[in-house]
Order: C-alpha cells, then structure tokens, then sequence
C-alpha cells in the first residue's frame, strides 16, 4: 500500500495537479462577496432554458467549457468525466455532459460530491491510468426548493438553521504533475449519524462527520490545522461550522482564524438573507474554482484542505422518519 | 499509461479479484430459473421493515454482510464501500451501509452501477491504494414502481417493451490478486442518446450505448465476442438485447449463442408475466453474484464479459420531454 499513510488518507506520490479551473454562479451569487472571482455569472437564471433542471444543466456545461478552455486542453484530451448534483438520478449531471463524448462516471455525495469527484479524479491520475480528467458538480436554488423543500411559488417561510441552495457550478481539470495545486493526500469520510432529524439543519447533520474526517487526516498525516494557510468546508454554514469547532475542541484539535466555510463565503448572509450560508454541490465548487484556486495560484494560499460535507437523506427516507446521515471527503491541495 | 490499452480499456497488471460474493432475492425472483442459485431469499418482501425503501436497505445490508463472511474477512479489513442505486439521493445505500464505519464513496450508474462499482473497487486496487473494496448495488420492484411510475395501488398496465424491477441485491468483494474470479479489463462507457423518448422501452433507449462499450473493447483488446465463454449484459431485456446484436452486426460483430442477459435469465418472462424481463441495479448485480460467479468459482466458465447499462434519466427529464441518454460499462473478469 505504497500510497496509504495512516488509516484512512491517500498520500499523492505522483502528485496529480489542478490544470485548469472555472466556476459560474447566478444572478444572487454575482451580488455576494465573490461576485467578481466567477468566470461567468448570469443576470436570468434560467440561463434561456425553459426549466430549472435544464439550467442547472447548462451551469455544469459552461463551466466545464471554460475549465478546459483555461487549462488549454479539449475533450479529447480527457480519459475520463467524474461528475454528480442533487437532482434525482444525477440528471443535472447526465444532461449536460452528454455530448462531450467522454467516459462518464457518476459520483453521488449529496454536498461533499465536488470533493469526492476531485478524489477520485486524483486518484486515477495517481494510478497513471488516465492523462486528465474532469470533476464537476453543481446545484441551481431552484430545481432544489422544488425537489427538496416547496415550489417557489408557495413562498415557504425559512427557518433560522436554514441554508440557501448556491445557484452555480464548478469544474476542475485534475492531471498529471506539473507543480502549483497539486494533490498531495486525500481522505475519504465515512458515513457518521448521529441521530439529527431536522432537514432544515444539515449543518448539525454533517458537523459530526466533518469532525471524523478531519481529525482521521491530522492523525494520518502528523499534522495539525497551524500547517495549512486555510482548512475550508463546503456548505456546514454558521451552525455546522460552530459545531464542528466544538467537536473538533474535545479531540485537543482548535480550529481558529485559518478556518473558513464555502456557504459562510459566499454570500453576505445578513443583508441577503440567506439564514445560516449557502449550500448545495454547487457551493462548494463554484467557492473553490474560483476565489481560493485563484488565490493558489497566485501563491497567496500555498497549502490548504478542502473538505466538502454531504447530507445523505431524501424527502423520502425524513418524511419515514429516518435520521440525516452524513459525511465530508478531504483533499490538501498543495504548492509544490 | 503503463495501464492502457486502446482509447479506453484499462488493463489490470496487479489483477484485482473476487474474493467473495453474495446475491439476495426476493419471492418472484426466488420462483425464477435461479431462485436455487441466490445465497438468501425473502418470501415477504417487506423483509420486516416499515417502507419498501427500507426494504431495500436490508437487502444491501444482507447481501454485504453474506459476502464478507464468504470471503472472510470483516468490514475492518474493508478500505473503501462503491454502492449505488436508483432511489432518489441513493438512500437505499447510505442508510444500508451507514453502520459499517467503513469510508463510503457513492455511485450512480442508474442500473450500469453495479459495473460501475466493481470497476472503482478494481481500479483502487489494481493501484494498491486499497486492499479489499465492497461493491454493491440493489433494486426493489415496490420502491422503483412508486418512484418512477405508478405505486402499485394504481394497478397500471404494462407496455410489452416494459420491465420488471429485480428485488435483490449484489455484492463483491475485491480484494488483491489471488487467481481465480480475477478482473483483467474495464471499459468505462460514454454517454450515448441517440433521442429515444419512451420511458417504457428502456432497452432500447440503452443498446447503443452497449453497442459503443463492448465494439471499443474488442477493438481496444483486439479480440472478438467468440474468444469468450459469455458475454453477458445487465437489463437490455428482450427488446435491448435484441437491437444490441442489431447495432454491432453493422460494426461486423456478431453476438450468438455465448451471449445472454441478467434481465432475460431471471424470471420465466411468460410465465411469470415479465414483460420484456427483468431490470433495475439488482438485476445484473444479483445475477452476476449468484450463479454466473458461482460457474466461474466451479471453472464452468472461465473468461466472461460483464456490461451492465443504465437509463441516465430520471421521471422530471422525460417529463419535460427530455430523450433517455444511455451507458454502459463493462469488466472482464478471467479465471487465471
């Protein structure tokens, strides 16, 4: 197990790289904090389609044109796609990707999807069984209220621990080595329940599997959150970020000033009135390829852990009454 | 590429094996032609629970507990879980697996995803980054029948093109090379949509796509469907199976009597009124886990080839007048 340290983590020897990356958001988005950092944002964002899933659709394809625009690469050149959303049965995904001509492979992870498409991705380039591949995801606010919570149109009123679902999509283009943004070691998460049942608190939901995550990757690598310039999750918001500090303070592990959260990022929570932060696949990755790759490259960042967490229930499995199980995937992306 | 052959089959050197497998079933499928071959089957298909969809969890749950004991070990000799299937948000998976405490990566291949799952599992560990994989997929006719068409209380009529979702489960367990049941090839497929629209008729919607998988991979290992003891496919059913062999005579690839399929060999289709056979993820993962392994385990078969296909659409995209975009993917497994 040459490329295994500890229990749980996969060290890059190969070191696979970021080559290439780009993110496009919405029109709520364009208005936040990181509105300038997107490659493209869009004023209607129905994108001209004629339905929410068919936006969301055409976000996953713009972004992945522009990716590869950037990382100066076709289609041709890719072996193979790892790509997944929220909608029921990937369809944001399988929709917007068909085209391309290229072997598909489809990821499901709830939110942590984008870190999950990225680990995989690395770790077929590790294995020197693909050249370049693709890991993209997606989320669009409003296919998601309607699938997951009310149409738009019943204007439901929004609990404090709610989060606001990103309207946006990102892509990266994972190859072999050649320096900056590389990927150094990747964690996969288990999946952690701990008895959460209020859908609209996923951050509580996935906290305690951030928690595992993280503190199985410190263990496995020796190292402790004062050796990273950033440690940011994907959409835990105000509430699953305060809680993971909490969980992580009774391991001995501080989370302090180096740590950030995509959903908390994104938007100006007070004065756009998204609750406890954004959330969704596309949270996380639209964050990531765009203001912190970019803040990599140029070298204001050098050594950072991304971890995105997923919330792994349906409408379907609360109204039975199940518990939200959860899990977070970790990738330490660093400048070699 | 040390790992690549062609455009797009990999080639496993470390050869990666099946170490253990193990099939579940329900009572029609228990009354089909293989219903002695299934390790354990369920005369109430509630399996106990509450809820069909939890049904199916037990399935998983019972057909991953079966094939770690098979091949004995234990879930702490487990690195990573690939499962998937076609509920809403895979949650027959998460809930199924949630207690293992094993690292859980999320698939979703519509029914491909049981090759799917056995080619990460095989990837992972052709590259020593893991020692043992679960691979797992499932379906359950009562869940699939209310999520995607009708709840059985409806009592709709079939079409003839239609299919029955298998009530089961399969799982392997991949593990380092030890001779037999070893994975010597992979073809991840492209997404093909050549603009079928008819929900009723997925084989139809799924042969090009099958068609496109199997003719690279004998372009890739330049062999031919006769240098195999069977070529078996997932759930194309009559319909499929039948415009598959259509498709590849134009490529001169002629499929005869070494070639069959999971959804054809399940049920006694007229008797037991299945329409054009049996489908879903449990279908080819059920069939290949019981009795195709089992003949490869006694050395009746000794070199065959596994594709299972998958509809990437969900009941929202045909809805909205959306075409049925098809893949499938294929794993060599040999007897060395």
């Amino acid at each position: 197990m040459a490329n295994r340290i500890g229990k749980y983590t996969i060290k890059m020897r190969n070191k696979p790289s970021i080559k290439g990356f780009a993110a496009v958001a919405g029109k709520k988005e364009a208005e936040g904090p990181l509105g300038s950092k997107f490659d493209i944002t869009f004023d209607d964002t129905s994108l001209g389609e004629t339905s929410w899933e068919k936006a969301e659709s055409k976000l996953q394809s713009e972004a992945v044109t522009k990716a590869l625009r950037k990382a100066e690469i076709s289609s041709a050149d890719v072996d193979y796609i790892f790509a997944g959303d929220l909608l029921n049965q990937c369809i944001s995904s399988t929709f917007a990707l068909r085209s391309l001509g290229v072997p598909f492979l489809g990821q499901y992870g709830a939110c942590s999807t984008m870190a999950q498409t990225l680990a995989l991705a690395s770790i077929i380039v590790e294995a020197e069984i693909a050249r370049n591949c693709i890991a993209v995801t997606s989320s669009h606010f409003c296919a998601a209220e309607r699938q997951f919570r009310f149409p738009l149109e019943y204007g439901g009123q929004r609990t404090p621990t709610a989060q606001w679902t990103v309207t946006g999509s990102g892509c990266a283009i994972v190859g072999e080595h050649k320096g900056d943004l590389s990927i150094a070691h990747v964690t996969i998460g288990r999946i952690i329940d701990l008895g959460i049942k209020d859908a609209n608190n996923m951050g509580a939901a996935m906290a305690p599997a951030a928690a595992d995550t993280l503190s199985n990757f410190f263990k496995d690598t020796s190292s402790s959150p004062s050796d990273y310039d950033l440690i940011i999750t994907g959409d835990l918001g105000q509430v699953g970020g305060d809680l993971l500090k909490q969980l992580l303070k009774k391991d001995g592990i501080i989370l302090d000033k180096n740590y950030n959260d995509c959903g908390m990022m994104i938007y100006n929570s007070k004065e756009q009135d998204t609750h406890a932060g954004g959330s969704g696949c596309g949270c996380s990755a639209s964050v990531l390829c765009s203001d912190i790759l970019t803040r990599m490259k140029k070298h204001e960042l050098n050594n950072i852990i991304f971890m995105a967490t997923g919330a792994l229930m349906s409408p379907t499995s609360s109204q039975q009454g199940e518990s939200i199980p959860g899990i977070a995937h970790l990738i330490n992306i660093k400048n070699m």
